[in-house]
């Protein structure tokens, strides 16, 4: 199969590639002798550092994509693939040379083990491509605990049309998400209902991930997330400033530890 | 600045950028028109499909990677960057092409949220960029949870020589994971201590990792992990055969449910 490829695209593919070396300017550049490759003059290849370069996009084409993207691989692969498979349509190099299946295993909280969210995991690895400012990971997690889940109501749903019962997860942990969620509408885990849920969670949270990237690249991103009471309290004495200094956690400790100190 | 770049760098480097074209052979194709780029007869550029083609690697030289990585980025960049960095040095492209500090954000189990251990984060990543058998992942996190850490002593150590208190988590939680290690060794939880046992933790994690992606390219890879009992008398109710269907984990329900059904 022969392609025709602009030469913008060559300059991009040719610059996904080198991996670390950075051209800069090609004058009367030969990449290989003799009759292989002759790149000419003007033709700039820059490798891109990390973090990568971020350009806007908009919320709603991301999340739309991660909602239908939720249904070919899960959760964390919907939000991964929403965001970098936006910039990959309309950027294109270098967030084409990610392969984003990578986050498949994200799913059910890395593959049915319900820990970490698979939304908050796929939002991470999204914003950490584009920014050291992890900032964004700590309110997309902050925010996901506060929120009460799902408000978005696709026009074409996958699984189930209209509105479903919202519940607020007070985690970032699957199992305690998805078990709070079950609970509060009371539908199987395993349901097409809980399936569409999490599907529209996926859709918020890349909405929600995309909203703070284009605020940052606004330089207008403030972070609203605060630590709920109890959880600094229980972090007075179990972090470094405490008597006992054996906790690193912002996860709220009450959902667990029920019964600690006899509370 | 300008290079030297051979003509299999060339096709590996126009390769890695196509992004979903499949050029095959290219006999006489001309990438752009006129002066730009002449790419001659017996090109063939061939763009991975996802999952990338894993070459094996030595355990050893990953894992050492991995335990300077984390001293660099954290535990999840630490076995990601160990893995895949590993690939980029002995393979090249396509590996070349993942920028692997978009892991740095799963440090502390997300930004120090104490969810998912980063290091079964990072062995997510990895594994799943190179294969689709998630049994894999699911295999890490269970060895994870049931491994007394650490066992690694480096001949010369990034914080603290010698042997190091070792604990099992029974948790693939970061917070439930260095909480133990911390009241087992007595250590505080931001002590040079507790980061060389997450350092070596690290340097393990990769190198069974890199030892289950070596056996599964042998077509040996056998899972051995199993769920506790207690993990399966608990899903016997609330999983899909259960009458409570309420739940999807594989965690182990004792550590926090302390309390469940009056236990």
């Amino acid at each position: 199969m022969t392609e025709e490829v602009s030469r913008r695209d060559f300059v991009r593919m040719a610059g996904a590639a080198i991996g670390g070396i950075a051209l800069g300017a090609v004058g009367g550049y030969s990449l290989v002798s003799g009759k292989e490759t002759i790149v000419t003059q003007d033709v700039t290849l820059e490798v891109p550092e990390h973090p990568w370069t971020y350009t806007k996009i908009d919320p709603e084409n991301a999340a739309k994509r991660s909602y239908d993207a939720f249904f070919q691989g899960g959760c964390c692969y919907g939000v991964f693939e929403g965001v970098i498979g936006e910039l990959r349509e309309q950027v294109g190099h270098p967030y084409s040379a990610i392969p984003t299946k990578l986050a498949v295993f994200g799913k059910g909280g890395v593959v049915g083990w319900g820990t970490l969210c698979g939304v908050i995991n796929g939002a991470g690895m999204a914003i950490n491509t584009v920014t050291n400012n992890l900032g964004l990971v700590n309110e997309v997690t902050g925010w996901y605990t506060e929120t009460a889940f799902p408000n978005y109501v696709p026009a074409v749903a996958a699984k189930i049309d209209g509105e479903l019962e919202k519940s607020v997860s007070n985690s970032p942990l699957c199992h305690a998400s998805v078990t709070q969620w079950c609970n509060t509408s009371g539908f199987d885990e395993n349901s097409p209902e809980r399936a569409e849920r999490c599907g529209r969670i996926v859709y918020e949270t890349t909405y929600k991930t995309v909203q703070m990237l284009n605020d940052l690249a606004d330089e207008n991103f403030v972070a609203a997330y605060a630590s709920p009471e109890n959880v600094i309290l229980c972090n007075s004495c179990h972090s470094p400033d405490g008597v006992v200094n054996n906790v690193m956690s912002k996860m709220d400790c009450d959902d667990c530890h029920t019964d600690a100190h006899g509370n």
